[in-house]
């Protein structure tokens, strides 16, 4: 979970995260574990890690939109982003369209949009994305593709590295996490 | 979870991955950790991965029938089956006749069966399939049996990478996974 | 997981392991990874193992008695216990007592019995056993007071290794696992 | 879990740990590995460790007052705590000033109070503290701020290590953890 084993970012990946504006997240294997706990009654669970949570909350008081978006319907992803104040959308068939509609509403250019995704179901929307990151784990094929991997598997804080790394890059030291949800 | 540590497969191996025509996963300890997670109330929950969930889609989109067999009778397996549109075989006492069962209802040769499993109560029907895999955790007994182990270990995408491995041996490149269940 | 790394036991320790006739488990830790999942309803629950669970079930089989002891009133280690058909003792105050009125009721001498616990509740019971056995994680204090210890963690297979040492130690081979509990 | 790798703790870390006489602990990713367990029906799950209770539970032994501190509201972490026969502090929005408060209810130094936190919602009040703490996997900005950090991660022993080094600098060897929760 620590980022110190990461080699310091390079300054075009440094340049990518500065123009961040909305900042999209997959939900399983990214901001969790990849695992889905599901119980004989049918309940459906999913682990979330605090260290993410703060970093999304993060990105937000920082100004930038934050959106969930996963390819399963989900209550468990919906009631996470709303402790949050974040956005989910969930039951997602084409996450390029969602996103694609989603900087279409902001206003923003494809530049302006970091998507973080682990499997061949987010290969779109990380292929439009301005800045394309995912977690350590994340399967071989999306390694190969995108401009940024955390050094954190996917729900151990995968997440907050680029919370962190696109705070960096504007420059916005972390002055006061006091009350800010995680 | 990467595969990036596995060597290279075997001329062989990929021989006997190109006839598969059946795919077969235990359960606990193959498509989980082997964890189950007991509540006070009695509820039984399973931890599910989306990667090997996604490669069992990938297999059935194939064309390649695919079954979940566990000695343990299970709701969540029932569910998990279900959500991923695979069959579902539970408290199987003798797993080598359901499986030569299954086989015979598809009219499929021996060695057009995949069998991956962790433990002694899959010897058998390890035994007795054309492709023989294990996570890389399963038990010394198990992985001297088999032809293939993964390097992921069970509930963390082992099975993923034996779905991948079939694809890749059939020369089947997976051109689109949007709208595929994980 | 794997015992590959565990070097071959000694012939003492064979010796002690070939007496045993009564194998007592703590809990949490032991046949668990420690974890107490609290849920904001009061439900907790715990995470066993299908590895140990069959090799408790192998133990019975070849006609050793088995029993969970635990400190915490735990339902769910009794839905466990009955799960494998082996005895559950929770709630207890004095594992030593336990364990000796076990012995006391099975006839048993001291020598003939095995105790496998992680932490200082469990140092009592540890140091009356004819084998004392620990999970690669155990406190310190216990690693250093124990026969021996297993290659695996606690809730991850450390309590089926020492199932196969005792049985290996009794020259029984498992012939036949079909049918057996997990 | 093993704090075998850990170097000797120093003489003014001995001194500042043998001063103690209320020792706080953070709850997310301090006294469980960070995940928020978040069920399709609401529910919502912590996994606490039993090596780190009956650390808690030997320090209130030794007449140490022990408390957990949480941004979060949590009937989780109320229900361990009082498993435990310890403090919860829940919903806390300003942490520093809730152990500021249990400090001078207590007419204690700062000097006496222990902190163990892993976040940036931490920092203030591990500022405050005469004997600041982080698990090994904290964020790094908070790791970098504090006087001892454990060699187990949050949910897997760290805080067990700090009641062990409290306990150890006062040279109150532990005689009887009979009976004690866990």
């Amino acid at each position: 979970m620590s980022t110190d084993r990461a080699p310091a970012p390079s300054a075009e990946l440094l340049a990518r995260a500065a123009r961040i504006r909305l900042a999209c997240f997959d939900v399983d294997g990214t901001l969790t574990d990849g695992r889905l706990h599901i119980a004989d009654d049918g309940t459906e669970t999913k682990s979330f890690h605090v260290h993410d949570g703060l970093g999304l909350s993060l990105l937000r008081r920082a100004g930038i939109a934050v959106a969930l978006v996963t390819a399963r319907h989900s209550p468990a992803a919906e009631l996470r982003a709303r402790d949050l104040g974040v956005e989910a959308h969930t039951g997602i068939g084409d996450k390029r369209a969602c996103v694609e509609a989603l900087r279409g509403r902001l206003g923003l250019a494809a530049d302006e949009v970091a998507f973080m995704g682990d499997d061949l179901t987010d290969l779109e929307a990380l292929s439009d994305a301005g800045l394309a990151a995912a977690p350590a784990d994340a399967q071989r094929a999306i390694l190969h593709r995108v401009h940024w991997q955390s050094s954190a598997r996917g729900g151990e804080g995968a997440a907050r590295e680029l919370c962190d790394l696109i705070l960096a890059a504007r420059g916005q030291a972390v002055a006061d996490a006091a009350g800010a949800r995680q």
